[in-house]
């Protein structure tokens, strides 16, 4: 079982970690890689084509701007892969956005929020709980934690 | 192994019917139902609670306007979910797409293109290869067929 | 008589801190209580299923990016909602702000503008004035404040 | 109990006809009536002046692209307003949903989805059923022919 | 002579500033008001419609969000009215611009661009032009120093 | 007395001829050209230069996509430039408002209403009556003209 | 001398005739291919590894939605590439165009406008003229004709 | 072999430097000036007829909101024109874009990203490579350049 993480550029770090540290609570394992599918396109293809076989269940794509790197790998891998449009200085994220999620016919990228390291993260467990029923049930302990989370929030409201 | 297709109106049976002709392809068991997050709350409700323990592995979402029927679906089951926003009457899919696509931080959905009914099924496609091989490889020929689409594209340009 | 607010999140205090002001200003009893559509589904409906037997008259909900708390609560209750689309980091309210008011046919939210948790508690009132005539006559003397205000403005301007 | 629907133009009636069917649907009285905020000022003014006092409990305004009627109109009246943006031949709705939504601190307008005559209905009566118990009755049933259409919609699906 | 500039709330005044300023620099006598659509209906109403007998020649409008003021006062007016959309804390601008240009056929306000008060200022000498040749003249003096600045500019990219 | 209408392609007819009817009807004298930013920047300039010596006191300038017409001229003369901006087959016209209305600093643009050539007309003959009484007496027989129109949309209404 | 036209798909053959009419007047030779960065990414790479050694000067790529052709190119080849984006049938080009056009730093798509095959040729031309003169006297050529054809709509104007 | 910078402002030229500084790297002489399309309209035309004659090969016009400097230059040179749409402080950019890349049939601009200063340069070398052999060699080295910043990426992301 491996997740594999890949960004843009080391500036969508940032991202990054939120979901590797999604990972890390779920003990799911992951390898984590700065690949430009326009400054690096034969690493990004090459990463693509031997992600199966190295192991890889599913991949993570951060990128910004005109954001390739997640169609470009879904170009070329059969596995599923999460894109995550990352917010750049202009345009609020919603050029990465439209870049990651309108996919043409033939080549889905399954895309999140924008900047949405966490549900990126999230998304790969539950991808990964359809197989690994340890997952599955650590999924439904994290959306305990959810509830709980809110039902804290209520207690510091009223204790104000 | 199945993949529970639901919409939030009959209307939007023209996508669902995208995602099942891809389903039928790769010999993946659906059902389809008109599941509505804000005329049948009660229904929503109890299909995200019981869609694990019924056998279903993905949920693939079709909904447009203030979309909220993959978010709601997803904030129960811990199943993977497959948003598709539906283009409406005006504003061109984009309240759609931006409905379905910003889940807050904690519970994604995976957010295909604006109808992108084929595109969902084969993410969900995708997902269920993770466990079953013989989706994998059914994705990689239908990664060959869209080759060969486009090679039959060129012929045609040539002949032209 | 009594309002009820609900937020997504505590980080959503500010609005509904704006809200509850106006509130007070107008002597309406109101209670007020962090509810996620996607991390406490199910307090989100028990919630909306109790509202009107528990005294609410009016619900103000308050929450950002893919905001579907507003819509699920109006897709249950009989009463009216009034949603507050929350600016986030990203797309400055734009998601937010469609996620609430473009519901579809039949289940309407009584939308107010991005942030706009004063209007919210304004609109509320002027929902319970319908029925409340004490609170029809504070609205008229909001509506006079609100005059004083601009001369007040006029008076600083001339005494630049 | 008195509904005032106010159009911006007669090319608006499409609208209002989705309006003023619910109305009847639910046993609500109402008028209707064009008065636009930019070539009728006086009317407009005096329209919402006079409305209180002539038994309008909740006012509908029906306006498209720089839709300024519902917010001149709650300028003046303690009366809730809701407005309707009307799409217009050009940017699809998007200028007629800012102009009325965004209503600036102190004056809300209750804005229904673009061209959302319907759910413009349903609010008001929303509105009048916390005064009168047998709008909420008829809100209830409502509710409950909207379940039984989805679940026409399905049994629709499944004979096919 | 006379130009009115009205905006919608004090804190418009860094834009009224920069209107104000230029028109000092032309010469032309002006007043500033707050005056608002909303709050003060009535006061809009009065002021539109004695503007002409008071010797207003072309008005100025500021206004943020759902900004009716230019669009009320030139319903009322037969003068040229000037809008200036005011970017507020959401949107960037866009609501206040589209609530402003996109007027309904018959009652034109002269746009100009978000958060333009030097504009506005200019647009007004130059309607003023078309009556008052001094003005005329003292446009073109602008235009030339508007030169001057480039050529400035020039000189200080080539001293670097 | 004179206005210039210039338009960036025979296309733009059918937006002049919305401005040309409602000159005619004010009596007011205009000559209508086909001139290009792009395509006749030579002509554009020319056109610029002499329009005030030639007896034009107002242009209107129509023109779609990068809509640079009205700002090029607007560089050049000291008169009073109204620009249209017109819809194109693309991005509904966003492109062309925005290239209209969002000059920068020092050289305005009076942007009325994507397609809007009636209110450019309106506009240009405001701005007339700044100096010629006669028009501004037409200009308020026509805003009663429009309070005409909506009461007999009104008997309209009522007779159905 | 070549220019590559490259295209996502058959179906933006449209775009691509209108700039193989304009090459074609400019006696400038071409080759024209579907080649998908998403369905076929491995004769994308192979195209734009191969494209200089093959004679290509310039590369025009054609693409719609998430359109990646063109960026993914000009990751690989040191030659200019041109980015056409095409409309699709949700978003109006909006997708398209931010896609092609906003490539991170270091990998330029000098980009034209939403379906702008014309241009796109006319920009080929443009770029190979830097080289050929003969191409340069083509172009001034054509800018006289562009003239023509706006003193011919001058003349179809004022015979009406 | 000249490259001309031309900005609408000085306040352009943190985005001027980053074009500088490229061509610099790739030794491509360049003049820098400030030319404005609406302050400057004689001084652009003199600039665009001469630019051909003066040596320049390729321009880069950089200009903000109503973006016109790239398109008017464009009308009237046949060199190829590359176009930067500059931020502004209000609708992060979307206004300059539309206003470079959407230009009509016949003059195109080759359009870049918002802020993309580096990305012009680049372009602008490509186009020269054309014509000039060590250029085209320099933007190989600077892809691999591109690559090795990568790896870099990766080892500083392996050794935290």
């Amino acid at each position: 079982m491996k997740v594999s993480i890949v960004m843009g550029s080391i500036s969508d770090s940032k991202i990054a970690d939120k979901a590797t540290s999604i990972l890390e609570s779920f003990n799911i394992p992951y390898e984590l890689r700065v690949i430009s599918a326009h400054r690096t396109p034969d690493l990004a293809a090459e990463f693509a084509k031997n992600a199966e076989k190295e192991g890889t269940e599913v991949i993570i794509a951060i990128a910004g701007k005109a954001a390739h790197l997640a169609g470009v790998i879904a170009g070329i891998t059969p596995l599923p892969v999460i894109g995550v449009p990352a917010k750049s200085s202009t345009l609020d994220g919603l050029d990465s956005l439209l870049s990651v999620v309108q996919m043409p016919k033939g080549v889905p990228v399954a895309t999140v929020a924008i900047d949405g390291g966490e549900n990126a993260a999230l998304l790969a467990a539950q991808i990964l709980s359809v197989k690994y029923p340890e997952i599955r049930e650590k999924m439904k302990e994290y959306k305990e934690k959810l509830k709980e989370e809110v039902e804290q929030m209520n207690r510091e409201l009223n204790s104000k």
